[in-house]
């Protein structure tokens, strides 16, 4: 493994981006332009240009890196880029809005700024923008595919359309999940492929799909990009209980005081540790206070949660770098596939 | 003109459409799927099964009745109608959030039952699984599009995106309207246009597409559509200040308590008469009694905006029909498209 080169990688590869992003937004009508702007950190609340933090741009790396893996320029990528970057910023939208959260990275969300039904039309328009240019990449001036390129647009937009509506799914049962605390594993995980991995692995495959990889090629970037989302979550589950405030930017045992139902707890829950019960008890109060906090957190380390979750993490992260050793690919695009994986994983540890 | 075939028409195509709407409501998550199936009036909400009103069933119809036209069956439109419906069904469900809306069909709308997170997950997802069905009719059961079928899905798949697209765009220029005063007539159409002509243009194309028929024929009917939703839209308008509480539904002067800016409000604002300031004051004003609401529908009366607003709704009418003329159609479906433009217009003046 060699992270030192993933910040070369991620400059790579957002500047392909950076023109048909731009693109892509001025196509928005007056009214959305600037909504979208803000959010994706180009602009602040007064209309201002900033150079803010644009997050890291993971998922159109991986499109463009599943591109290249297969034998293809980046350049056939970047439609896939663009479209999951689209479908990314609008479940991020959307999500600010369900989960009630007032701040994304250190700045107001949009709904938090400019009202709920503001982000659900923004949203609304960078989901099906993403549709469109997938369909008809031209609309963000990329030319590079002709009459014969149809069948695979057509599995492109397929492959978005899919791990859209999985997402979606998987939010609508983290909802779910707030509300009922009879979870285990297995259903927790579901949920998690989802909302967190189903977009991965389109993101690792559909550069690949559009630049006609094999069958082998494309399953099995799918299936690393879902092990990796699977494995990142797990990890991030785990720090959303125990994770240094000062590392994450939560309040310490954020996931808790949200009631949200993470995979150390439903692992916790499920568990035969004799304090499943208290720990249930503890989870359902209406108002939880310091000391209950606390003591969940405790019982849920006691009851196995964070060392299963962390196994949980390892399987995922060597499964999804397994994949990737049997089927060919392009070498150097595979090695930067892995430094990706390891920067993903690691950064969060 | 043969308006009394209409309810035949509409019964034909909601038979034809129902087994696929039932298997695409099937395809969702358990979370959502009782959502959807109390939005579309299958249960209450309790989740009993009910006979509810479900609808005319306008656009499926156009959009199976546009592959008839040329001279397909009516089997071949079915996966856009089904599609279509959906796309209408989410901007509803959107819409009422955004609009805070708590009632549609004398029934509570999906947010005012459920919560505002629940109606956006559950418009993303049904927006998302109208972009799947038409990309892969195979997921509602639909086994007759082939491989050399592929252009005509990814055309497909492009007009229910683009009429998404415009449609959201449409709907935040609405938005945008109930802040601002200075709007005429064309910059009120062209929101008109988005919001409610795109979707019934790709309802009555979308049939023709999938049905594989000639660029002529697909271009009339979509303009048939386009131009009939601009129609309907400035006869809903007109309804909305002056249409008879115990007809529409609606309170009296309806959109101006709203603050909502229409085409005859726009046309009114737009206009040399001498009582334009007047009326923009009344229009401002953050609190309006009902003398001023009064006053305001007598002085958009005055400026012409009720007598402009419908000569521009019979002008679309005429197009919307002298479309259908210009080209080669099927005689029978094409007298259906011309008796259902009819019913749309009828029952709303």
């Amino acid at each position: 493994m060699d992270t030192t080169t993933v910040p070369e990688i991620l400059s790579r590869t957002r500047k392909l981006i950076e023109p048909g992003l731009h693109r892509a937004v001025d196509s928005l009508s007056m009214e959305l332009r600037p909504l979208a702007s803000y959010h994706l950190g180009w602009i602040d609340e007064n209309g201002q240009e900033i150079g803010g933090d644009q997050g890291k741009g993971i998922r159109p790396a991986l499109a463009i890196l599943s591109a290249e893996a297969v034998g293809r320029p980046a350049e056939t990528g970047i439609a896939g880029a663009i479209a999951i970057e689209l479908v990314h910023d609008f479940s991020l939208i959307h999500d600010d809005v369900i989960d009630n959260d007032t701040k994304r990275r250190h700045r107001s969300t949009v709904w938090a700024l400019f009202g709920i039904g503001q982000a659900i039309i923004l949203g609304d328009s960078l989901n099906s923008l993403a549709q469109r240019i997938i369909l008809d990449p031209k609309l963000i001036g990329i030319r590079t595919f002709k009459e014969e390129d149809t069948p695979k647009l057509l599995a492109a937009a397929k492959c978005l359309a899919d791990a859209t509506s999985a997402m979606i799914s998987g939010q609508a049962l983290d909802m779910a999940f707030e509300r009922i605390s009879d979870i285990n594993a297995a259903s927790c995980l579901a949920m998690e492929a989802g909302k967190t991995g189903a977009l991965l692995g389109c993101a690792a495959s559909i550069g690949a799909i559009l630049a006609g990889g094999n069958e082998a090629q494309i399953t099995a970037l799918e299936r690393y990009g879902v092990e990796l989302g699977m494995a990142f979550q797990a990890i991030d589950d785990i720090l959303g209980i125990w994770g240094d405030p000062a590392a994450t930017g939560k309040q310490t045992f954020s996931d808790l005081r949200q009631h949200k139902k993470t995979l150390p707890i439903a692992i916790a829950l499920a568990s035969q540790n004799k304090h499943v019960n208290e720990l249930a008890k503890l989870l359902i109060a209406e108002e939880i206070n310091e000391f209950d906090i606390e003591r969940a957190a405790a019982l849920i380390e006691e009851c196995g949660g964070k060392t299963m979750a962390q196994a949980e993490a390892k399987k995922r992260f060597e499964t999804s770098l397994g994949v990737l050793e049997k089927v060919g690919f392009e070498p150097k695009a595979k090695d930067e596939l892995v430094d990706l994986a390891h920067f993903v994983i690691d950064r969060k540890f």
